[in-house]
């Protein structure tokens, strides 16, 4: 055996254990990801990568079919511009990289590499709208972005990730409001339907707002070791961006006014929402939407029946090929040591082809979500690939649910509250005064944050403040958070 | 009529005139690209930039049909990484982008911003790569890369582009030949079918290949003002890299051996071969596979037979939607005008339906291409449509091929040499000596350089040295090229 193949079958840390051991043994071992030689930056390797293709393509359907176009807008951002809007540069500069020299010229304007590209795209928009019928903007970016982390974790906050972000500009604010709460939903859809992830949606309090925005939604995750993760968000931005970069329009009653804004983005951070929600102590759980590999094949062969079952195999993963993402093990490793290996990697079906199956014509179906072992006649194999990777979506959404919602607790007793968020974690719902002193003195006390006022009836105030006791304004959703 | 109405319905400079401003004419207000407030940087605008996913999306396609994968590497190199190849770093380091700061900390080894990611990669590599069983590896990356660019000019030549850069690593040397050869056939075929842009396959010479290779090849088209174009380069790193960053494998008769690499790309240079190659005094003439949109349906209404037409000309478009890029123009523009509009956008086929040809069932057609009006019946459409846009692609192929054709010369006096280079330019097939001396002497006297030596016997020396008079080592073509 290599020292390779000894290295994968070593067992990963169990998340008991160390949750946080677990997280990086899962995506190093997996070749998910690989550090850098560059402080704070991931390599997206192979395995990890087709997953993000696998969830753009899915995204960036969803993007056009509600009317936006991707477009692409310069790395670089000059330091005056990044400085126009007060909130927006408070936020950010503290946290970005400086292009200082370009060759060797030293340049008289520093250049930023963005963080995020609302003030960028705000200077080409004063110069494309001029009229009510250049009305609304609909567009969106697929690029890297760069924020000077100091503590960094792959996926989940790294000093260089990829990202989209969409930059909208209406006639009203009704439209820009609209525009924001419907890339929200399209951002639900995506997450529940297609990454089988649960999410809560809701508004940021004042303090945890995108610096610039009027207002930000967002939709938060619960992960394996019970703490929140934001995994989108969608601002409102306002007229804010639209005076400081003076993007006015002729409206049709020959008034010139500002034009109304919104963006939202998700990021490469998903990767790890995926893993840290369905991952075991086996490894990665991938939901088959947008597995890189939905059904791997393992032909058992001891050498004398080789000649048999490899065909077979082959031409058993032919036939579904263009359905289903199939690949075949053909590697000479043992049949126990490749099901551990695909299992740590997260395949939502494992296929075995051996000597005894071709006899009887079956061959067996594993399942990664229960482990379950199915014996399926060939010709049937078609229809029960389908249903089977539907069912495993399924079963994997509503696991992560199950999770959730044994874990989310309402409580209206601040030292309890302390209790859970110290051993048990998970959200906690409860009365809030909507005043910034008692959510920075919780924060400082339990380390929880107010993760959003749900939209809707659920968001209503009810009852009184965990902290200070007055009448609770909102209904909120505590947690720790990544 | 508004000023931007205005703006669409004026003249675009001739060809003749002055190519360089037709060049920037029809790329602003074909809205396919916009200049940024960042020196030598630009805005792809969505007409651009949906150009450029078709285009990805088909050569994506070829790279994994051959047996790629997607990877991602960060987009910062430590100085001392690029530092390490003596011929790489001598050729990069002069244009590259440096980072000095992180937030408010001075930085204590300055970054590079990729200007290509053979330096990264390899340090990857060798940590990744440890026994013959672990090779080929076959990686490719679509992403940003910038160089710090003197003069610049919007897709040709800016500052930050967009590409995709293949990495792989052999273990003999002969793989690696193969591959490299294989990527440039690869190139070819995408450039030539879905691009129409002929190309010529070739060699560069020493002193124009890439910075660290042991051979770049190439492939070059011919624009429409007689200058060539380098529209993808392959290159067979040899072992230069593999030895600088160490990166070996234990081959099977347990020898430690260095990897042999290549690395190829193509970037968004080749939207601007696209817009010289096809384009018009018109404006652009897009190639059908690549072009955003195939087809814009132009409904001819006027007030009373709006309501015939209008859902006429929809329900055509959505019968054949799913096949065909199709687009409704329903602006309140003049029908003369949409039609400027769309011949400068480049769109290969316009169909115009108004009341009359709903009476005779029939719709008019009209090729961009040769300006050719065709009445085609309902029925007929689907078939029509797709038949006609695959002759357009061919058409458009042939018509550059005649070009370049027509402006590749043969010769074999350096005085007339020189006057073709200044007066006719296009390609010149001559005689070289393979001497460094001549080809700089060439290059000062004439402008004109080797742009490859082509592949197979069209490259074997004839003759004389069309500078020195000596024996002619190589046949090779000339031309002054962007």
């Amino acid at each position: 055996m290599s020292k390779k193949e000894k290295d994968f079958v070593k067992e990963i840390t169990s998340r008991e254990e160390d949750y946080s051991q677990w997280y990086v043994d899962v995506i190093l071992k997996t070749e998910m990801v690989d550090y850098a030689p560059v402080k704070g930056c991931m390599v997206i390797r192979p395995y990890g990568y087709t997953l993000w293709e696998n969830m753009q393509s899915r995204l960036d359907k969803r993007i056009k079919d509600t009317g936006h176009k991707n477009a692409y807008f310069p790395l670089f951002i000059p330091e005056s511009l990044l400085q126009k809007e007060a909130d927006h540069v408070e936020g950010f500069a503290p946290e970005v990289a400086w292009v200082t020299q370009g060759g060797s010229e030293k340049l008289t304007e520093r250049l930023v590499v963005r963080p995020t590209s609302e003030t960028i795209i705000c200077s080409m928009y004063a110069k494309w709208i001029q009229s009510y019928r250049d009305l609304p903007v609909l567009i969106n970016q697929w690029c890297n972005v760069v924020r000077w982390e100091k503590t960094t974790r792959p996926f989940l906050r790294t000093s260089e990730f990829l990202w989209q972000e969409g930059h909208t500009a209406h006639r009203t604010e009704e439209e820009a409001q609209e525009e924001t709460l419907k890339m929200l939903e399209v951002y639900r859809d995506f997450v529940e339907n297609d990454l089988a992830i649960p999410v809560i949606r809701g508004r940021k309090t004042e303090r945890e707002k995108f610096a610039g925005a009027l207002k930000t939604y967002t939709i938060e995750a619960l992960m394996g070791d019970g703490r929140a993760l934001q995994a989108g968000t969608s601002h409102n931005l306002g007229q804010h961006f639209a005076k400081v970069f003076d993007i006015t329009f002729l409206d049709q009653d020959d008034q010139l006014k500002y034009v109304w804004q919104s963006s939202w983005g998700v990021s490469t951070r998903l990767i790890g929402a995926i893993i840290m929600v369905h991952g075991d102590d086996r490894g990665l759980r991938l939901p088959p939407v947008v597995a890189p590999v939905q059904v791997i094949v393992v032909p058992i062969m001891p050498k004398k029946t080789r000649e048999q079952v490899l065909p077979k195999a082959r031409e058993i993963m032919d036939r579904y090929r263009d359905k289903i993402r199939m690949e075949i093990d053909e590697r000479d490793y043992s049949p126990g040591w490749k099901f551990n290996e695909w299992e740590m990697k997260g395949v939502p079906l494992r296929m075995e082809i051996g000597p005894k199956d071709l006899e009887k014509g079956h061959v067996v179906l594993v399942r990664r979500d229960t482990g379950e072992k199915i014996f399926v006649k060939e010709e049937d194999l078609g229809e029960t690939l389908e249903s089977l990777l539907a069912q495993i979506q399924d079963n994997m959404f509503q696991q992560a649910l199950d999770f959730r919602n044994e874990n989310t607790r309402y409580c209206d007793n601040y030292q309890e509250f302390k209790n859970i968020m110290e051993e048990k974690r998970g959200l906690i719902k409860t009365g809030w005064c909507g005043g910034d002193e008692c959510e920075e003195r919780i924060k400082d006390e339990s380390k929880a944050t107010i993760r959003c006022i749900p939209l809707g009836e659920e968001g209503k105030g009810e009852g009184h403040c965990i902290c200070c006791g007055q009448e609770a304004r909102e209904t909120v959703y505590f947690s720790r958070a990544y």
